[in-house]
């Protein structure tokens, strides 16, 4: 997706370590008419594919999923990290590792959100190691919903997540791929 | 806003201490076609008030504030609970106590996405004793920008938040207040 290429060419902020902040439009400041263009893009990917609900994981990637929920015209389910009192006890639940905390927690969907009937579209802002998104489709499989794929704002090419989850047989379709960062240069895959 | 009472009404679950979960549609299923609406409904009460920012707070505001985003045609800015590696040091920051997870926690947003010259509407899902609207009200202040007012989903009119914040002048609209919750029987103002 050019725009979004284009916008992370230009405010994406690189750090050491291969990080590439792009708080100031994806994961802290939202620009709302960039993320109507995710949800549109994200529609014609997948409008053909029966989806009937989005899972996502809170937080990031709320904005996204919702976004892209208005144009398909079906629901969110937005997985907790535990510590949730108002969740219940009747959940699927999955262990994540998160890259950016450096640690590990658990994610849960109530299991009155998720039936067998169910195809699920995931969303997530971020695709790294993957960590988030097993889990994710640990937690629909759990249910005897399918996974019909996975939508991802930006991958991290060369981190594994995204060729782990295509090995596997899982359609992923990122809108931006950042295969290498070398100094100030982001290459697009 | 009747369509969101007949649904608190029809689908809120009432569990021992004032507790009403609505988890169904607004906190962890997200009923796409419900948010669209009350963007809608926070667009029509503060379309006139210059509002040139929304500022919510991960992770249940996200959704409602991206909705009324879209329809005012201005950005988000959420703020993040403490322990993120990747929001940087330069922040604004104040204490929280919450009120379902009961400890308190720091909330922070960079002082890259807020200025004395915004105008901004603070959007969430709840408002209880008011804490989380008042870490935002001081963040916001701190930055200089004028806090036009706040716009909450559903309101607990028998905690003290609401009447709080508008004994300090602020304008604060609800789009339902839950003014009493008597067995399965719950009241709105």
């Amino acid at each position: 997706m050019k725009l979004l290429e284009d916008r992370i060419k230009a405010e994406g902020k690189i750090y050491p370590g291969n990080i590439v902040k792009v708080d100031g439009f994806v994961n802290h400041r939202i620009d709302v008419k960039l993320l109507k263009e995710i949800g549109k893009e994200f529609y014609r990917l997948f409008a053909d594919s029966g989806v009937n609900k989005i899972v996502t994981i809170e937080a990031s990637g709320i904005a996204f999923a919702c976004a892209t929920a208005m144009e398909l015209g079906c629901d969110v389910v937005f997985a907790k990290k535990s510590g949730h009192k108002n969740v219940g006890d009747d959940v699927y639940t999955e262990k994540v590792i998160s890259f950016t905390k450096g640690r590990e927690y658990d994610i849960v969907i109530s299991k009155d959100y998720l039936s067998k009937e169910d195809k699920v579209l995931i969303i997530d802002d971020f695709l790294a190691d993957g960590n988030a998104a097993k889990g994710l489709i640990g937690i629909v499989e759990a249910s005897g919903a399918d996974v019909v794929g996975i939508g991802i704002v930006i991958e991290k090419g060369f981190q594994p997540g995204g060729a782990l989850l295509r090995g596997i047989g899982i359609r992923v379709e990122s809108l931006a791929i950042i295969d290498s960062i070398d100094g100030n240069t982001i290459t697009f895959r």
